[in-house]
């Protein structure tokens, strides 16, 4: 098969590549039916850091199992299943609670921009679907797989609640996706941060009730103004920088709640801050798998629609131009069909 | 009267300081039962921060309402009454929360260690206990002013649970009383990190089943060879160096439960290391207000005895001694008497 491969700064190349084998009697092989590109995948892309070896790259994926180990019990050929970024055996106490993206057996994928996958402890981390989905709700599926998963854990960690004030830091898939999760779970404001147009739009279809451009010292002031002095009661901070933890925490009320989902990059957060800052704070590799099951039904029920995200739809093969767009923002998502 | 004033590193006197008056409508003044030294008092007393001017010192106190002001509603004359280190209006949004210690109105008291003390904002403060207290527990009635309700807050933060698995970090009063705490919240194992025997002792009494004499990184590997290399669900640092903060993220399991309750000096957090322990974290100025009424409960009850952490008894005058003793820790805990 052919499969993407990063070799360097914005050097990725689709190159013939070994077809996966079962090499664990607990791994499956799928056939995806559609991969993607992740805001994650730009970090490495960039450089930062860079990449030391030629690496296999991809980690979202849905698709039909075509192979299983000897020691799968549950997963079946022929089924649709979506399975998370992070392998988890599912039973470990680390699971039990909810945290299968720290599972003892945790792997993070890598190689979902190809046609074929091996996905380890098939058992535990891949969820099927009710039926075989129509085409129209594969990016929905994709997108369950990391950014809607993910959007979604970091409204859970921001404690969103029912009638609850939420600002969203950031407007990437995942701060989208944290709108509409925020707006299942019926808060009553959400305020998404951004100053891209499109983005500002997909933002109002998913549930936001305001918008702020503003960043920084400003846009932390204008939360404020919009909450009487106060900040909001959830904050979800979905890029991963210095600047943007700093808005997130500044924009909370004391008590609050601020989750991070995006991996930081140059973070340090100030102790004393933090401390009289008075915030909840919580996130980390998001745990998909404890929500794929939840997931999966609002995308059947046809409840949500996060496909959305994906504003370019390219054939696997033009994986290097669906990176580029993505770099330069002229993309928010591109979704890639083998 | 005299009070206590810091006027650099090690320099505590007790000197004639003006009585206080009613300055606002709502304030209260209090005549001292008991009043006592603060581990917290120790960074001014080391000069980190130097103090910049003669600053009167003292931020935990109980005893009878003297006066009040037009205003105040609900405290009576003659009312024997406990208060936190922070005033609260107890009616703003944050409060509403349960965030006392961050009332849009809130101050930070000062001037307790003195037989006067004049209280803001006193309805929303103080709490009068059920009857006048005997002698006996007068002790414990001070801890929970600052303390008790600081430790109690660490295990509530850290989300102890019955059943669960908890370590404290740091074995001053508050780090004790986190013991208590946990131990009252129905934890099956407590692990107090300490390598001092009278507070190991101590420690036990309260309800540590456990104790780990280790720092760093020999006991963040102690606590995890004794979880099954998983972690404790939760953790309370109470301390609030970089060190007890590493040690405390180090000792938790993946999802699990971090406090920190001790103001950070030079605490740095790395964004990603936060970001792959995956653990909750939540500090500050405990809310000890939100928890009184219930502690005021337990020690009348006399289910609870946090008093046994004043390890030392001084009359007010030798406050200068009261702090010495805890500087060189041959104190836990001094207890001042006006």
């Amino acid at each position: 098969m052919r499969g993407t491969v990063l070799y360097g700064p914005r050097d990725i190349r689709f190159e013939e590549r070994p077809d996966p084998v079962i090499e664990q009697p607990t791994d499956a092989i799928l056939r995806l039916a559609v991969t993607c590109v992740c805001g994650s995948d730009l970090w490495p892309y960039r450089g930062n850091p860079p990449v030391t070896e030629p690496t296999p790259m991809g980690h979202e994926y849905c698709g039909v199992v075509e192979e299983v180990g000897r020691d799968v019990k549950t997963i079946k050929l022929g089924q649709f299943v979506v399975g998370s970024f992070a392998t988890s055996d599912n039973t470990c106490v680390i699971c039990r609670h909810g945290y299968q993206s720290g599972c003892v057996n945790r792997e993070f994928m890598l190689r979902a921009q190809a046609p074929l996958l091996r996905v380890p402890n098939a058992d535990g981390t891949l969820v099927p679907t009710p039926d075989k989905p129509s085409d129209d709700l594969l990016p929905s599926l994709l997108a369950a797989s990391d950014v809607l998963g993910t959007g979604w854990f970091a409204a859970d960690a921001a404690n969103v609640q029912p009638g609850g004030t939420v600002v969203v830091v950031g407007d990437g898939a995942v701060g989208l996706l944290g709108v509409l999760s925020a707006k299942q779970m019926r808060a009553e404001r959400i305020i998404a941060m951004s100053r891209h147009d499109k983005r500002q739009q997909l933002a109002r279809e998913f549930g936001a009730t305001d918008i702020v451009s503003e960043r920084g010292d400003e846009g932390m002031a204008r939360i404020k103004g919009m909450t009487d002095g106060i900040g909001a009661d959830s904050v979800l901070e979905c890029v991963g920088t210095e600047e943007s933890m700093k808005q997130a925490v500044g924009s909370a009320r004391r008590g609050g709640y601020v989750s991070f989902v995006g991996v930081p990059h140059g973070v340090e957060l100030d102790g004393q801050e933090m401390f009289f800052s008075q915030v909840h704070l919580h996130g980390g590799p998001a745990p998909v798998r404890h929500f794929l099951p939840k997931l999966i039904d609002l995308i059947f029920e046809r409840k949500i629609d996060p496909g959305k995200v994906f504003d370019l739809m390219l054939p696997l093969e033009d994986v290097a131009q669906g990176y580029r767009a993505m770099d330069e923002r002229r993309a928010i998502k591109t979704l890639l069909r083998p």
